[in-house]
Order: C-alpha cells, then sequence, then structure tokens
C-alpha cells in the first residue's frame, strides 16, 4: 500500500519544507488555499514548488472575505507588527485549513497530514502553539470514521535558520518560495514575513535565493 | 452590545430549529454550505428559512468534490442503509463548517456559534457525537484571539420528536425545511433523512406540513 498524506502548503519557506520532509516517507497531495489572502502570488510559488517536488496538488478556493485582518482586507497595513498577535493574524485560519485537510485525507485514504506550523520565529497566532496542536489531533481522532490519521507539524519546534539548514539538505526550492505578505515584485523586507525569513538567512548562514 | 451567533443553517428541520433557538437570545448570521450536495435544494430552504427568521445570512461556496460520500458522488445511491456509518457520511464536514463558523465569529466579533447536530436519531456520523462537541470546544478556546467564543448544541440530546416538538412552539416554519438526500420536488421517503424526519412527526403526533 502506498502511503499517502495531504500536505498543506502557502508557497513560503515552512510549507515548502514540510512538504519536502513528508515526501521522504508519503506520495503527497498538496493542498493550495486561495482564501482572498492579498499576497496571492504565494499561490503561484505554492504550484512552483509542488510541480518542482513531484507532487500532486488542488487548489482550494474559500470566499472568505474576512475584514478584521490585514491579509484579507486591503484597508488595513500589514507593516511590522508591535506587540501582541498582528493584525495579519486570520481567525480560524489554521483550523479551516487543517479541517478541509483531514476530510481530503479521509476521502482518499490517507494516513496523515502535514503542516508547516512553526512556534519559535513566528508571530504569535494562536493556532501555532503546540497546544493547539493537541487539541487537533484529538479532535481528528473523534471526528473522522477513518480512525489514526495522524497531524504532523515537524518545524514546531525548529528555528528558522534550523528549517532553512534542513530544507537545504533536502533540496527545497527556496527561490521559488514567497513569503512577503505584500506581494509584490520584489519582497518589501518591511512586515512581519520578510523579518523572519531575513533573520533565519542570516542565522543560517545562507543567501535568500529570492533577494537579488 | 448586541449578542451575536453564526448559525449553521443547511434547510433541515434541526438546523431550522436551531436558528430560532438561537434568535431568541442573538443576533443571528446565518452560515448555508454550497458544497456540491446532491440535495441542493436545501440551500434555497436555508435561504427561505433565514429570511422568515428575520437572520441575515452568507452562502459559503466549498469546491470539495469529495468521491467518497453518497452526497457529493452521484454515483453512489442514497438508499438506506444499513449498520455502520452510512455512505452518506461527508468526510469531516461539521469539522469544516464549525472551523468556518467559528473563523466568522471571532471576524463579525460574535460570542456564539450554534449548530444543529443531534445524537439521538441520527445516522451514526461521528462528527454529531457529544465527545466530538467537547474536543471541538477545548479546540476553539485554543485557536482564536478572542476568548470565549461559545458552541452551542441545543439539540445534541433530543429526540427528533423533542426538536419538533420545541420548534414548533418556537414558529420554526418546517413546511419550508428540506431534509431528503434525494433533493427531488417530493421527498424521497426511502433515505436515512427522510427516514428520520417521518419519526419524528410521527411521534411527536404532528403532521408534516411537507407531506401532501
Amino acid at each position: 500500500m502506498v502511503n499517502r498524506a495531504v500536505v498543506l502548503l502557502s508557497g513560503g519557506l515552512d510549507s515548502a519544507t514540510t512538504l519536502y520532509i513528508a515526501k521522504q516517507k508519503f506520495r503527497c497531495l498538496c493542498l493550495i488555499f486561495d482564501y482572498g489572502q492579498r499576497h496571492k502570488k504565494e499561490i503561484a510559488a505554492a504550484k512552483k514548488i509542488a510541480r518542482a517536488s513531484g507532487s500532486a496538488y488542488r487548489i482550494v478556493k474559500l470566499d472568505l472575505n474576512l475584514a478584521s485582518s490585514s491579509l484579507t482586507n486591503k484597508k488595513i497595513s500589514v507593516k511590522r507588527s508591535k506587540a501582541g498577535i498582528p493584525h495579519t493574524y486570520v481567525p480560524g485560519r489554521n483550523t479551516i485549513f487543517l479541517s478541509i485537510a483531514l476530510s481530503f485525507a479521509e476521502d482518499i485514504k490517507a494516513q496523515a497530514v502535514f503542516i508547516g506550523a512553526n512556534a519559535i520565529d513566528f508571530s504569535g497566532y494562536p493556532d501555532c502553539r503546540p497546544a493547539y496542536y493537541r487539541a487537533f489531533r484529538e479532535l481528528a481522532r473523534l471526528a473522522t470514521r477513518t480512525k489514526g490519521i495522524k497531524v504532523y507539524t515537524p518545524l514546531i519546534n525548529l528555528t528558522k535558520a534550523q528549517i532553512i539548514q534542513k530544507g537545504i539538505r533536502l533540496g527545497v526550492p527556496y527561490g521559488s518560495t514567497w513569503s512577503c505578505y505584500r506581494g509584490k515584485s520584489y519582497p518589501c523586507n518591511a512586515c512581519d514575513s520578510c523579518f523572519y525569513r531575513a533573520k533565519g538567512f542570516k542565522e543560517a548562514g545562507i543567501k535568500d535565493p529570492l533577494i537579488k
């Protein structure tokens, strides 16, 4: 029997690394979400990465139009946030993504779901914390007919630098990933996502192939 | 401050009754899902019920195309099922619906989410059981920035007859609800959903206004 996994792929460096970790042991179906994010550019990046990894992908369109997040409401600026959970927080995002991944996993008889959540170099989103994943695993156990669909968070306790070092060893095409929340032609270097990416490459002692 | 709730409304009698329970204390936003179900007719029913109750609604389209359920794959028949979890089971459906409801609730600053799940006269779906809701409440507590969004399942321990009796007192327009999985012009009286509906009206000693 083939081991199958559903991998949440945003097009950023964490999810790309997660896909390359998953594909060592699983045949992967990547789920790419079009949820009205302002950095639509990450969708093109995700497709490119899925193809480069030799994995199948599906784009899932979610017509949410959430007003409270700067990622889905262009009236709010995405400049670097101060203390607390930032305005880039999208209510319930990972719960929605994981639920749909779980549904697909059960539908295609996959044994696992992978998500590149990280609780070290991150923006403080509640749905990136280890306690949240413990609760989701308990929910997954009760939610489905198929028992034993595993939910993996292989990056949860790694620093951004460690993620990049691992990804380099696995051949992740970081030049094809996209992190910047602004989604213009070049990374803005001012949003939280650019900040953590630059910090990671710097600490890893590796040049970001995206920065010319 | 206005108390707001997000109510999952399928158009069936359980969710309609739940809406009328919720609207006693909350201003409700009904979420109606178009997830490729064969009984699309329930969507029209849901809109009608939302309007009758004086509540706002949003239709959320989910392009899932799940192959393993008879509700989303027309190649599988929906005739009355035998033992076990039936073929009408849609993998992860309530988890997806609740996640999106939670996201909207946080986005519009609602205090509550309502779902008409029932674990008495039901088809044995895993995501209708009380243990599943306990796990979802724990997840909701950890998933969001807003603490204290409550997840209510007011019908969970009622029989179908008790649900109908309660709904009649609240003025639920049962003639506008739709339960049949086949979604033709008249209830098929052969699927699980028709079975539980007929049983409920019979036990409540009330004539189903949908049956001419």
